[in-house]
């Protein structure tokens, strides 16, 4: 058995006993029922997947996956495909935004080489497990061999092991890859059968020229590919992409283990959306972080059944929005644990 | 020259040209333009308010103010009058949701008593500043005397300056005060004109009855305040609270002391759009946190100019939506100060 399967075997929903029970336990603390909002339902959700009252969220640890993506050369991104390789130089460098983002709120950061185009410096700040010098162009075939797309998700499960054994008891992940708002709206478009117009967007800036030829890219990869977009690790080998393919195994990798992770924006949910469609208990282990303004992004949280904790007109990637929701999941669980109720305090309850 | 004028005097717009050299250096940065939305836009106006690129969040501090409101007399609240002292108690002992909210957010705590109706122990925890034993039912006189509101604005204006003075760069605030959300409500009518019905919500759990005694308490006010409901501190003095008093004098001290100041609630937020209808330019240092669900929340966010940071269905007050909103103000601003720029990282630009 592969570790993929593996995998997926592993992954069990969360037992709705616990989620009572953790309801119930709400009620019993000093605040009005049900008054601090969504951040019950989520510290709620920490206790069915963690089966306990003593939850944690020591630890978090956003997990940043980079790949390139030959289907830039139709002319998809507003930046140049080198810019991939500068970025995570520069996070590597702890120059970024989600380098910010994590130092400031006490998030370890991980960035990963899952198949960036231009060879990067051997460094101990980057995990390097590059399965190839980014995908083919996917207009002209595949963007990868099944191989390389089982390898990509392979590192992604690996992460989230690593991390579940570094005793991070909650994830986040991310992605860099110029270009990358291509695959995640053609992933899109084969998840929901939206017509593709409706959700690809401008990504890191593109105009209209650049816009029109995005969606005249996944149109003619869904007629080259017809016939293999249904099933998830076929749209990934498909029209995916390397840190996609990563970014899905991370998902599954954190729920067979039986921790809560934090998605980012829209590339990073069409990851997620792959993965809940291979393992629907996985939506019980994810936390969706921020709205997108990328159009796809409201189609992609419907398929993973979450509403995000944060609405801020973010587009950025890397993590950021996963980094900037790990605080607010840190908040539930800190009031649920630490909390006093009404009879161990003393306070009147209706 | 009272304190309350000399700080009215004392308050600045900030400054435009900063706002715009914000923006400038956002553009410098490595990330596509706008793509941290609205944290951008958090940043630029911390720059505006310190006019330094060099802006710092540290030693956030979150100060709760408490008060006991006599229009509880009418039967507007779900929870008897004595929870207002047993969860301030709850708030010496750490056990309640801000105390959980702060201490996992590295966010400093200060309690304000402005006017508890029971007598509160001596405790090197709670800031004393009793003015009176909570207000007067306003259903049959003035909420307050003039001096009393003055009195309550002051001791807002000096937790204000003394959080400055303490070294605390961003500053936010909340309340505690069973029965509060009936002066709010009436705040907001007054400030609005909207009918009460529309701005009368459920609070900390009211039922139908208890809803329909809201807006009748707040209908008969308005008959008897005739004339006395249009300039802020009149609307303070008839119909408002101790602790409103004190969050609108925080507001206007944060602002004179030029430091970011986070609103809470609906509560709270009545109080800042008292103070931004004192001195106008109180908006420009003003963040919102969250959107509440209490009906009155989006009239008041209307004055106040600002869309909140989060929207997760809270409703408790305390602080805990400032105390949720400030990490993502650090955020901003760690963002902003610490980001490598495209010429500094190599990193090619559009």
């Amino acid at each position: 058995m592969t570790l993929l399967e593996e995998t997926l075997q592993d992954i069990r929903p969360v037992a709705v006993d616990w989620l009572h029970a953790a309801e119930r336990r709400q009620r019993e603390l000093t605040k009005p029922a049900g008054s601090l909002g969504r951040i019950e339902e989520t510290a709620n959700r920490c206790v069915a997947i963690q089966e306990s009252f003593s939850i944690t969220a020591n630890r978090p640890r956003v997990v940043l996956f980079a790949g390139d993506h030959g289907v830039c050369a139709e002319g998809v991104s507003a930046y140049p495909q080198a810019v991939t390789a500068q970025m995570v130089l520069n996070f590597l460098r702890g120059g970024a935004a989600i380098n910010a983002f994590a130092r400031t709120g006490g998030i370890e950061l991980k960035v990963v080489d899952v198949g960036v185009a231009e060879p990067l410096p051997v460094s101990s700040e980057l995990v390097s497990r590059r399965v190839a010098c980014g995908t083919r162009n996917f207009c002209e075939g595949p963007a990868m061999k099944e191989a390389e797309m089982r390898a990509a998700v392979h590192t992604g499960i690996e992460m989230a092991r690593d991390a579940a054994m570094a005793g991070c008891d909650l994830l986040g992940f991310g992605e860099m890859g110029i270009g990358n708002t291509t695959p995640a709206s053609a992933i899109t478009a084969a998840l929901t059968s939206v017509p593709v117009e409706a959700v690809v967007g401008r990504g890191a800036g593109a105009d209209d020229a650049c816009l029109a030829r995005k969606v005249s890219a996944i149109q003619r990869a869904f007629e080259l590919h017809t016939g293999h977009l249904s099933d998830p690790l076929d749209i990934l080998t498909r029209v995916g992409g390397l840190e996609i393919a990563a970014m899905c195994g991370f998902c599954l990798g954190a729920a067979a283990c039986r921790r809560p992770v934090v998605t980012d924006g829209f590339i990073a949910t069409a990851a997620a959306a792959l993965a809940v469609r291979l393992q629907p208990a996985v939506v019980d282990y994810l936390f969706t972080s921020h709205l997108s303004v990328e159009p796809g992004h409201r189609r992609l949280l419907a398929i993973v059944h979450h509403a995000p904790l944060l609405n801020l007109g973010m587009r950025l990637g890397e993590g950021t929005g996963a980094a900037a929701a790990i605080k607010l999941v840190q908040a539930a669980v800190a009031a649920f644990t630490q909390m006093a109720t009404f009879t161990s305090a003393g306070v009147a309850n209706i």
